[in-house]
């Protein structure tokens, strides 16, 4: 095929590129599940975090409960409300961090983007971390191994995200719809059993709980104001995941923006019916917990609890008191409960590969990772991502309530920055905007933006007064370092990038050329080096090699001659075996000799395919065109020559096709082998 | 300077080079300490090993150590007999490999080379796991922790020799001249002592030993011989490490082969003395050594002995009971005994990348290995010699007894094929030897190795079926996949170079160059890479922009413009964003409509000089030229662009000179700085 035939197959290919996204782009009903798990796994440790801060008070501040359940939400619903603006204003995905740096600024930005970057490895140690607890419920083996179990629950999905998967709507589509189905059928079988009044009892409802020193009865009005305010904060875990639409808006179908919304706007419901649902049951089934390690505020007619008692979830208490009867309901609900957490955890395993492009783009990570098929760059990220997780799970011993006090800080960074952003966006478009209706619909906007705000600033001042001591100065410290290493790298990027940018002096040509073909023995791959380096017509050129015994150098000087090769033969002597050296040494030479030429090497190299091959061959070669890349005006030339086996990789290839990141489905560009063309014009 | 110049300096270079390589190499008083403290290391546990077996059949059976003793002795002169053969018949420091090589063909050679490798990995055990005994017996705090101790020392090793610090002959002149006056001067003191009558007993003496069951008064003969036999195989450790100065020749001064001769016979006069004396002594002051395995056979006053009871090696419990009044010299025995141990242990680190590069150089190995300054090549023998010595610490706890059990095979296996090969060796000299006198030291040489291989053929026999399960069979197979390993890497050389055999047609030119820039901003790399690749007067030139998004793809093509570029552009569109598919198809595009002409791909790089920086640049670069290789008939040259932090590595290499590997003061290539030259004639 001439070069001419690539316009028409180019032609072709855009045809059929714009028509084949078009399909894979993904419908409400798929986008949904997709972009839910996160936000609705939260209902798995939220309302138990409540119940959890509220038992420091004692059994009596559970009325508490459902008032705290409502006011988180409250900030749930304004949450996304003000998300449904983002969508609509910022269609391409960037979601907070590109509302924040427009907006705001790079400052903001790289803000932003430190917070989500922290909240991905938290996100994937608390929903790890619960799906153990699950587990454990369960599998009863599992109880006190909870760490391990998710330590290897993370390397399995690390695993898989390495390989490359690719996602499909269908994986998310199913457990994501069994969970709601589960969750809310069996909040309305369990609400409908309360209407009859015969709902049972959960079974920490015979303890008793005593509240912990230094609260309960005795307990001053600021004293229950912090511990409200510390279970409202927790129980705004629920509203992590909300702003996962946002960044991926080019996912769904046309009118693009108009289906993200009301995704969101569907999603916001569920949500909080779940949550608000399983708090209110679990009330009124007299559901008890504490934390973890305060177990001993538990008691059974005075008793202790016995040591191997296990503290199961508030959603495998209320599924197990309901389903007493029905053991398939129990297992169901808290199979899909352990799943849609760990699609959670999956979810933090595509965002960190998707910020951190996005980053790259900007110049705030380092460019390896904007380019697709950057297997390395991708790797590295899933495997950094998949160790400070296991840290976390290690050191915190995979307990959600510890990992927790953690957890949201980054959320309401992100929340709060994004929200602010909004209204300028707002602010400054109305100074140009003219037409009435519009400029109504952008003032609605602001204010919902406005009321975003308001709510989110309070959780995070909540959050940070109340949970600062107790985890959340982790996170801002980690937030930091993120911060210092973003900003350090734009700063080099940006000198590099005024070093480099050109002005008139570059374009002069060098005055001659003089070529060095590189010589280990006379086989066809220095014969074709020869013969190459000559096509190229340079001033002067010659062989060179590099002699370590007088016996192979004059045997090699014979079969130069034998074979009446025209071209000279330059012999460097290395009495210590050296080869890099001396070349790289008779390179700079050359040019000293004549600073405005150019010195060209030519390195004959043979090509194998197998990957202990590799390490058998080329080492050298590869050593010396590192060295040589020092060395100011040398240019290096590999002159390959394929030998079979490097057919295997050409195989290979062809075989995966271009290797696809397992975060494509949301990112709206999956595609079809088909339309593998790339256009070419001018 | 110019080319001219070069020739000068040559001259200089090439007379100062031979004066001081002579300067550099080592007279017999240092090399005898390099050389000796593999073999004089030995004398630290080889008599206690005697002395565990022995005792299988109780205190009775002490009355053969010394005749154990003299049985090893004579092998041990036989060996230092035949190898000093070797040393004048192969100056060239190949050692045992190249005698089996060369007389007995590549298998033998292969075999050797396998065995030899093994034995390095068991050298390491060996003597760190004694060495960490010594240290508990000066240190009581470390008893009970000797596997951990020995793991650290491998590993501190390991980092020594991964830094390459370089050896001198005083690293080993004064550790070991101090052991052999330690050892003979304590054994001097003590039979002084002997002859005075007044010889004190060690700690052990008062204890009272139980014969195995199944050994003792009941055994029969057969029983009786090999046991005597299994103490015989052990105490051969004594001669591991005689064979080093067989590879070291190169590095003596002239007369080379008679220097390293003298030395060998210097050597083994002073390990037979050690040996004899320490059995001699350990014997007549009541010596009682059990297999740590087996402490419960130890009784003192029918009571067992305390769990706390460790039992130490002859040499110290013999240090311990002459220096009584005198504890300063009870210390300076052990330590110096311990430092002579790590030498030991040292000279394996040495010693295993040596013959790999020898092996390599045979294409036995990949040929990385035999490159010096491959500091990579080099860095994995370490890395792999130490995880290797580290598994087997672990695996036997340390434990010199059981560690013996795997040694000594592999020794004895080359030791058998270098006496063969000297047998043949001289077999076919005398074939075409006429001089009478010559004649005659041929035939006095080749009695002196029938006896040496007759001898160590015995030992071989007797370790393997003494030994055989007791660990051996370990040994055996683990020869067996470094054989078959080695086999695989020569059969795919010897195929690549059956591929790569020049023919008549290789010499054909292309018949026309079609370059292409890849351009990605327009910045002084860029420019550069266009004004090279015009230098080159290709047939046809462009510039070739892949297009990831039409916003910079128009300003990239305005500027173009703007500048007068008189070389066309070419936009090749991505649309999502790859960079390197684009790329290799549109070559392979340009060469399949012109099979006969060659595609060079200029890549314009900037080079960064620190290490974060390279994590943070031409990633692309470096994966485009590795897929760019695979493609036929296009060659790929790095137009590098060096950037400020650049120079920073031309500083360190200046400052830090080639890098030289610690093995060199060995091999015989120690040099100076000022004669690193290189020579370049025609």
């Amino acid at each position: 095929m001439g070069i001419g035939d690539v316009s028409k197959r180019v032609l072709l290919g855009r045809k059929l590129r714009s028509s084949q996204l078009g399909e894979t782009l993904l419908p409400k009903r798929i986008a949904l599940p997709v972009f839910a798990s996160d936000a609705l796994s939260s209902v798995a440790y939220a309302p138990d975090e409540i119940f959890i801060m509220l038992s420091l008070a004692g059994a009596s501040a559970y009325v508490w409960s459902w008032k705290i359940g409502l006011a988180v939400a409250i900030v749930m619903i304004a949450v996304v409300a003000s998300y449904r603006q983002t969508v609509h204003a910022y269609p391409s995905g960037g979601g907070d961090y590109e509302v924040a740096s427009v907006n705001l600024g790079p400052t903001a930005g790289t803000t932003v983007a430190s917070a989500l970057l922290v909240d991905y490895v938290l996100t994937v140690a608390v929903s790890i971390s619960s799906g153990a607890q699950y587990a454990a419920s369960a599998f009863h083996g599992l109880i006190g191994h909870e760490a391990t179990f998710a330590t290897v629950m993370v390397v399995l999905l690390a695993a898989m995200n390495l390989r490359g998967v690719r996602e499909s709507g269908t994986l998310f589509a199913i457990p994501t719809y069994a969970f709601m189905a589960a969750i809310l059928g069996m909040c309305g079988f369990g609400l409908f059993r309360l209407v009859e009044g015969d709902l049972p009892e959960v079974a920490s409802a015979d303890l008793d709980m005593a509240a912990a020193p230094g609260y309960g009865e005795s307990m001053t009005t600021i004293a229950l104001i912090f511990l409200l305010a510390r279970a409202f904060s927790s129980g705004s875990a629920a509203l992590t995941g909300v702003e996962a639409i946002s960044n991926g808006v080019p996912a769904f179908r046309r009118p693009k923006s108009r289906n993200a919304a009301t995704t969101l706007l569907l999603l916001g419901m569920i949500a909080v019916t779940m949550m608000l649902s399983v708090i209110l049951l679990a009330k009124e089934m007299g559901l008890q917990l504490v934390d973890p390690e305060d177990l001993h505020r538990l008691t059974l007619d005075g008793q202790p609890l016995p040591a191997d008692y296990d503290q199961h979830t508030a959603i495998s208490q209320i599924a197990d008191a309901l389903f007493s009867d029905f053991r398939p309901g129990f297992y169901l609900v808290v199979t899909v409960t352990g799943i849609i957490l760990v699609l959670a955890a999956n979810t933090a395993f595509n965002g960190f590969p998707v910020l951190g492009s996005i980053l790259a783009k900007d110049g705030f990570a380092p460019r390896a990772l904007g380019s697709r098929g950057d297997r390395l760059a991708y790797s590295n990220g899933i495997v950094f991502l998949a160790f400070m997780a296991i840290v976390l799970i290690q050191v915190f011993d995979a307990e959600t309530t510890r990992l927790i006090q953690l957890y949201i800080v980054g959320v309401f960074v992100s929340f709060n920055l994004s929200q602010l952003g909004m209204i300028r966006h707002w602010t400054r478009h109305l100074k140009t905007e003219r037409d009435p209706a519009v400029r109504r619909r952008m003032y609605r906007s602001r204010v919902i933006n406005g009321i975003g705000l308001t709510l989110t600033a309070v959780v995070l001042i909540v959050v940070l007064v109340t949970k600062f001591f107790a985890g959340a100065w982790i996170t801002i410290l980690a937030m930091i370092v993120f911060f210092v290493l973003m900003r350090g790298i734009h700063r080099h990027y940006a000198s590099v990038n005024d070093e480099l940018a050109a002005d008139e002096e570059d374009k002069v040509m060098p005055t001659r050329v003089h070529a060095i073909v590189l010589v280990s023995k006379l086989h066809k791959p220095t014969l074709r080096a020869l013969a190459f380096a000559k096509a190229t017509r340079p001033n002067v050129l010659e062989g060179v090699y590099v002699s370590v015994d007088p016996e192979s150098t004059s045997r090699l000087l014979e079969e130069w001659d034998e074979r009446n090769i025209d071209i000279p033969l330059k012999v460097l002597h290395s009495p210590y075996r050296e080869l890099v050296r001396p070349i790289v040494d008779y390179a700079l030479e050359i040019r000293k000799a004549n600073p405005r030429g150019v010195v060209s090497v030519f390195i004959p190299e043979y090509v194998v395919g197998r990957w202990w091959e590799q390490l058998l061959h080329n080492q050298t070669a590869l050593r010396l065109k590192g060295r040589l890349l020092f060395a100011p005006g040398v240019m290096v030339t590999s002159v390959p020559y394929q030998l079979r086996s490097s057919e295997l990789v050409r195989e290979r290839e062809e075989r995966e096709g271009v290797w696809v990141r397992p975060t494509e489905l949301r990112m709206g560009n999956v595609r079809s082998r088909v339309n593998r063309d790339r256009q070419i014009q001018r």
